[in-house]
């Protein structure tokens, strides 16, 4: 057998739904696609244009970030650690204010890169002047799920939310073929988007077969505005219309009782879990053991640099593991392969990419990630789950295959100019500190 | 004037008393201090024996980790995710067990390369074998507060504890000369410990002028015992020994009420925060918040790796300023700054050390990390102290002098052998998950 990329003997976590881990393994790549997975002695036979040696690595499915707002990048600690209307009135908003498609595309180059270098292989991603982050994620060679966001007001991007529904329409069309590329519906939240802009929205997306992505329940502030608004809880609101199926990613869901609990697990919906935006912002803890309890699949998700400060999916799995154990007030809560597979399989799933990504098995798409284990703070490796899970940085991932191809090599970008954009950026914030 | 190492424009986060920050900046270093500290215009007439250029970095104080067991390294992942108990009696006790003063060296050399690549400069640490720890922290060229751990029961280490502190004497003798190395009086906790016990460590630490540290009321059971043993919480207990002063460092401190607080606040007493062991071991959560409005002095700790997994204090400083924000629903809680403060200038107040280090300030003694913050995750800067706290990583440390002498310069150590030394880990550890 012939293939063009064999990496050999590295630990293979697989993720497949029998969790299955191959100590000694090895991964060929054909084309896009994984031709072949096992141990190592047993794919010895196959011949490959290049060879990579993942001894004394931990190889793993690419990861998954269900929730960013890429370009916010720019914004990464230009405010920190003030009340949430302080922060979005006098910082956050003003900065958005001076948004370009031109300055979106940098913000989401540099998040692309940022994301990449800590392993991530696929994003969702929400915001204005969406093309551009489609246009950066094609360009560093990832895989993402991007939607322009719609709510009442008039968008910087493309005006009254009529023009905004022809927006994504043309978006769609754009991308519509595109192999990493899928367009999503992006209604804002159920604070800012009107009953006919949620209903309208999802039916697009049923229409179109994509994606349907919205905040939901993130504060108190929110459900208490909903409930006041329409009666019922904001998870309940969205029931109501219609807008809650299997296609529909809520991201937050901090605010949820049992009742909407048991309401969204009937819905087949997924929920964006963001523990440190979450955390930062001091939203509240979303219920995730009771979510998993549902049934309800839950992915990982960074939210915005501007409240994080990072898009590290790895500190995220952390931050998941342990904020759930001290909030229950038990270690057996979220244990590492669980965590690991809300980062992957079940990320992939949240964006129904659960077929094609998410885990290493034969057919579906080589996105591949090699984390290093020689570095003393992931020695010895006693258990791979847990070292991924608890010990494992940004700079333990050594190399990044996304499709077949290495947009990652020896912890060196191949796809965008790191230095180039980290300038650009450097120059086109230089005033925000003093203008906004 | 003339200075043997100059580092020269970085953006100096001084940390002394007023939070002096120097934009551009250099700071001198003439034998094992700090000679000069300002505007790099104002210092640009220092001849150097070697420059420097900081160009680029966020020049900080060392980080202080105030609570470790630097050899449990060893047992990184050997056991996640399990039921205290069981993890300890499992787990933990028979992988102890087989402890010996190599073993405990050479998990402390590993410990003390995780350390210094992620920025810390000092450490305390309690444990079996502890000079074995001192020598590793000698050998790394780190500051270290050491001490054996004494408890009622026999030590495999000195045997019963009348030897005990025979053993810490000679200890304390053994090291009291010694430029980094401070000796101890570290007895386990007060349910591990007999009054007698305790009171008679204090004694000693009076004695010899030496800091006293403790685990404190870390669970809910341990508190529940005490109450059972003495009537009172473990605080109280504590203070009814007479055994909490201004040399008395008290890790955890989960499990304490107001009043526990104020008492606490009237000794002069420091707490030694772990957040993450605290998270990952579902303990409880610290009322630092509390504390800080107390008036008591809060360092940073990691615990050990078997409850953590890595002993980093840029992590540790993130989950602690993200953990009390969320539990306390206000995200103005822990900023930046303050968090800053905690893992460098508090912590080496915790350490009766913060006369000697913890703060760039002219005669200190030069403990000074420089960190990169070129890559995409550190880009753009808007705040330094943003930067450090919600966004920096282990990489990011690209140099880190103690004493004055450059103990990791360009991200490679410089005075242990990293590769060795894990590989040498490797060997030892290969039979601990068959064997338990
Ligand atoms: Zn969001
Ligand atoms: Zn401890």
């Amino acid at each position: 057998m012939q293939a063009d990329i064999l990496i050999e003997n590295g630990w293979i976590l697989t993720m497949d739904p029998e969790n299955t881990v191959f100590e000694k393994g090895s991964l060929a790549i054909t084309g896009e696609s994984i031709s072949a997975i096992g141990r190592a002695e047993d794919l010895s036979h196959i011949r490959a244009r290049e060879k990579v040696d993942a001894g004394g690595c931990i190889v793993l499915p690419g990861l998954v970030n269900v929730h960013t707002h890429a370009s916010m990048t720019l914004f990464r600690g230009l405010a920190d650690d003030l009340p949430l209307m302080r922060w979005l009135e006098d910082h956050i908003f003003p900065a958005e204010a001076r948004l370009t498609p031109e300055l979106v595309r940098l913000g989401a180059e540099l998040a692309c890169l940022e994301m990449m270098a800590s392993g991530t292989t696929t994003f969702c991603d929400m915001y204005l002047f969406e093309n551009s982050v489609a246009e950066a994620a094609d360009a560093a060679g990832m895989r993402a799920v991007v939607g322009e966001v719609l709510y009442d007001f008039p968008s910087p991007c493309y005006g009254p939310i009529e023009k905004g529904f022809l927006h994504v329409e043309e978006m769609a069309d754009r991308w519509k073929d595109h192999p990493r590329i899928t367009i999503a519906l992006k209604p804002h939240s159920p604070y800012l988007c009107a009953p006919e802009l949620l209903c309208r929205a999802f039916d697009m997306a049923e229409a179109h077969n994509l994606p349907f992505v919205i905040h939901l329940a993130e504060t108190a502030a929110e459900t208490e505005t909903i409930k006041k608004r329409y009666g019922r809880s904001p998870l309940a609101h969205l029931a109501d219309l219609g807008v809650l199926s299997k296609r529909t990613l809520a991201a937050h869901c901090v605010k949820m009782d049992e009742a909407d609990i048991a309401l969204f697990a009937t819905k087949g919906s997924a929920v964006a879990h963001n523990p440190q935006s979450n955390m930062k912002l001091a939203s509240g803890i979303a219920p995730v053991p009771a979510f998993l309890k549902a049934g309800i699949t839950v992915g990982l998700g960074t939210d915005g640099a501007a409240s994080n400060n990072d898009l590290n999916i790895l500190s995220e799995m952390r931050s998941a593991a342990l904020l759930h154990k001290v909030n229950m007030e038990d270690p057996t809560v979220l244990d590492a392969r669980t965590i690991l597979r809300m980062a992957t399989i079940d990320g992939a799933k949240c964006l129904g990419l659960d077929g094609i990504t998410g885990s290493l098995e034969r057919g579906k798409q080589a996105d591949v990630i090699l984390m290093d284990t020689g570095k003393p703070h992931m020695t010895p490796l006693h258990n791979p789950f847990s070292q991924v899970v608890y010990a494992a940085g940004r700079n333990d991932i050594r190399d990044i295959f996304v499709a077949g191809k290495g947009i990652y090599r020896n912890r060196c970008h191949t796809t965008l100019d790191a230095n180039d954009i980290c300038h650009r950026v450097r120059e086109a914030v230089a005033g925000f500190h003093k203008k906004v």
